[in-house]
């Protein structure tokens, strides 16, 4: 521990209990390594406060040290955004323990929880409550609602509901000078200055510590019909997508996913029947909610009728939705099984994606000879995860080692040139600093780093991450 | 015109037509009085540009030269907070003349325009297109898209579209270094870091000058359905509502006023006739939108049946519909040929706002003898405009000079101790600044003023508005 460090954790003797200082390495150790296990940082701490006093406490220690802090949720992120830098100079802030649902009003529809409390564990107090929060991930049983605020977390409802960003009503966090700024009150209407709510959200933990948030809940969906479609061309399942949007604002999900990718995920899943006999180049999995089976039969038989789409069908079952949802889910799985790929998180202007997916991909295919790009995901949010697939026999670390940054690099310029995001659910974390540096505007990078700058003047928060500053923190 | 000023605009000459700087006190006279008449500001010239560019190029040289930018669209902010201190230190920075709407797309349901866009205007431009923009308020021959942007306007159909805040899909701006920050792509998910578009959104100008912002459109609606009810008790209005949100997702608007306010309305418009016979206490004002009449008529009979209303009726009519909107539109004139009053824009969570009514009414009573206090508006979303009225017979400007500032400290008291916002809609300005700095929480201070530094360090853009930094701008 450096003594800085020491002296922190010693100006907080009486504020923390014995649990919530974690030294042992074995205890730190899970916490030090990414989701993806591509970063492998440092710390010789962990901070495991249980109230949000204790959190401002640990702020004025750590500025008072000048410590930085790393804040973790579920360690779930795709970009090590909650990875400590690998000198050991940061501790990290784990808010697993500040895991109480504050408060749940099924009337206002609103549900009030610290950030530590998991996703997985959110979606049943609601459900219980007869409601549900409307937003859910492959990592729900670790991902936290700090974590979840900090990064704007999407998933495969935000084309009905949106990403975190539309659910929050309100944030607590602590600021870098151990205030707390509580703006849980959940008002429709609030025009008192700076939405610090959205500033926080997103953020990635480089501003202010989140400790809790008020969420939207919605109501339980009456019925839920899930259809798998399957077309020659994404334009036409853009226009399918927006046929249903007319017939119903309950469309939740709308993925895609070309004919190759699903031939992997049925390799992949033996027990899994393909859901459509047609040959055509590309799948759709669809899920309308509110809606009745019928009227989704209605869109489906005139889009056939109109040659948008060449073959459908609407799961008979709740096994066979599940079946669906398995293909679906196991996409990356099966394609890891086919060889290495480098995986790129990005967004173009929804009416753009279509032809942004059979361009890009084959803007790929022609300038790294040997790889085949495509992508998959959710249509209907612009946001696809678009992988570039080396042989089926190189060896993964190799290979990406030879050509990862040179496929990055040319695919975040594809995206910037259509005017999209390198970065569209992930966030940036410190996977992605270095393309956001050279790909940002001019001027958002001003805005970012001067804002940085004055929320977190002494660079303790989450340092190497989203944003770098012209000078490092300043250690004792 | 101070030296600073005519530096600048001299350094402008090349860039600027002439068209583009008044200097005439007749042509400037009206840009420097609010919307309310209440502030009366200086200014020796309006900067009108036409392009974004020009605006960089205004900003740049703002910058060189230590002069102060009062940007204005269509001056109908309720709280000063387009017009110019008294100074004569600042110029106007109108953007009128940006006033293109540069792309319209239905088919994606965007609209990108320029800052000067009057709202009516893009009203005409959306229907032309088959869309509508839901975003309207009394202004709209005059508010502009910059303003309502900077403002996070609401106005009457904010429960169900949210206000200006759910309706931008990107911003422009300029920031006070000259650089432009496009955010104009409509990316449904992107997480680049800090949320540049939310944080300028409501910042009344004092972060940068929003040019141009890209907004989204919906379907023009099958059918309005409109009707008016009447209860005694606001608990039992918003269970109506619930009621209601629970049938049909597409109820718009959802109005409550007091049966002493709405007697003051048909008082004033003699030629409306009551719009039930019932003698309750609260009245509402209901339109649905997407929904059938039957629907409405379902809900209506129910709530009767329960006891939550008394009476009830459906508008048999446009004529009708419109008769109902133009007793809810004059309540404000109506009120004021009764005698002065103040006016508080505020609101708390919707679920304590019917209690909030009428509690903090009889607080008002009860604090100030001789007043008579009550609100109507918005009760979906919990802003209400709360008036406090003062004897009929009493001289409007003696009456507000001996008590708006006491009133104003208790109601704004009131609306904190209940969790609420003094500054629902309207914002802040340079009415409510002193209330702000003396209600807002220390932490939102620390980081308002952190922020505003950060993004003005030179203090530049509307001075005087919002968040008052610890030292005035410097002028040369």
């Amino acid at each position: 521990m450096t003594p800085a460090q020491t002296a922190m954790i010693g100006a907080l003797a009486g504020t923390l209990d014995a649990k919530a200082i974690l030294t042992d390495a074995a205890d730190i150790e899970p916490w030090l390594i990414d989701w993806r296990r591509r970063f492998h940082g440092a710390a010789p701490a962990i901070l495991s406060p249980t109230s949000t006093d204790q959190v401002a406490a640990i702020m004025q220690a750590a500025s008072a040290h000048r410590v930085p802090l790393v804040a973790q949720g579920g360690n779930s992120s795709m970009v090590g955004g909650a990875t400590p830098p690998g000198d050991g100079e940061a501790l990290i802030l784990s808010l697993r323990r500040m895991n109480r649902i504050r408060r749940l009003d099924a009337e206002a529809n609103l549900a009030v929880c610290e950030a530590g409390v998991i996703l997985a564990d959110l979606h049943a107090a609601a459900i219980e409550a007869g409601r549900r929060f409307p937003l859910s991930l492959g990592a729900k049983g670790n991902a936290s609602i700090g974590g979840l605020v900090s990064t704007n977390a999407g998933g495969t409802q935000v084309l009905r509901f949106g990403s975190m960003r539309g659910l929050v009503a309100g944030v607590e966090a602590v600021l870098t000078n151990g205030e707390v700024y509580d703006g849980l009150a959940a008002l429709k209407k609030d025009n008192r200055g700076y939405d610090l709510d959205q500033l926080l959200i997103g953020a990635e933990g480089t501003l202010a510590i989140v400790t809790a948030a008020t969420l939207r809940l919605v109501a339980l969906p009456p019925a839920t019909v899930t259809a798998w479609a399957a077309t020659d061309d994404p334009e036409h399942a853009l226009r399918l997508l927006r046929r249903l949007q007319t017939a119903t604002d309950a469309t939740e999900s709308f993925e895609i996913l070309p004919a190759e990718t699903l031939a992997a995920a049925l390799a992949y899943l033996p027990d899994v029947r393909p859901p459509v006999a047609g040959r055509q180049r590309w799948h759709l999995l669809i899920e309308v909610t509110d809606a009745d089976t019928a009227l989704l039969e209605r869109v489906l038989a005139a889009a056939l009728d109109d040659g948008l789409i060449g073959d459908a069908t609407i799961a008979a079952s709740e096994a066979q939705a599940h079946s669906f949802w398995r293909l679906r889910e196991s996409l990356s799985d099966a394609e890891r099984a086919t060889g290495p790929a480098t995986q790129h998180d990005l967004s173009v202007p929804v009416e753009a994606m279509p032809r942004f997916m059979v361009e890009a991909a084959a803007a790929c295919d022609a300038r790294f000879p040997g790889t085949r790009a495509s992508g998959f995901g959710h249509l209907g949010d612009g946001n696809i995860h678009f992988h570039v697939r080396g042989p089926r026999d190189a060896n993964r670390e190799r290979w990406l080692a030879d050509h990862a940054a040179a496929i990055t690099h040319f695919v975040d310029d594809l995206v910037t040139a259509a005017g999209g995001s390198i970065a569209a659910e992930h966030g940036i974390g410190q996977m992605k600093i270095d393309e956001l540096a050279r790909l940002a505007s001019p001027a958002k990078l001003t805005a970012m780093r001067a804002i940085k700058a004055a929320m977190d003047p002494l660079g303790l928060l989450n340092p190497g991450k989203l944003v770098a500053l012209a000078s490092p923190p300043a250690n004792q």
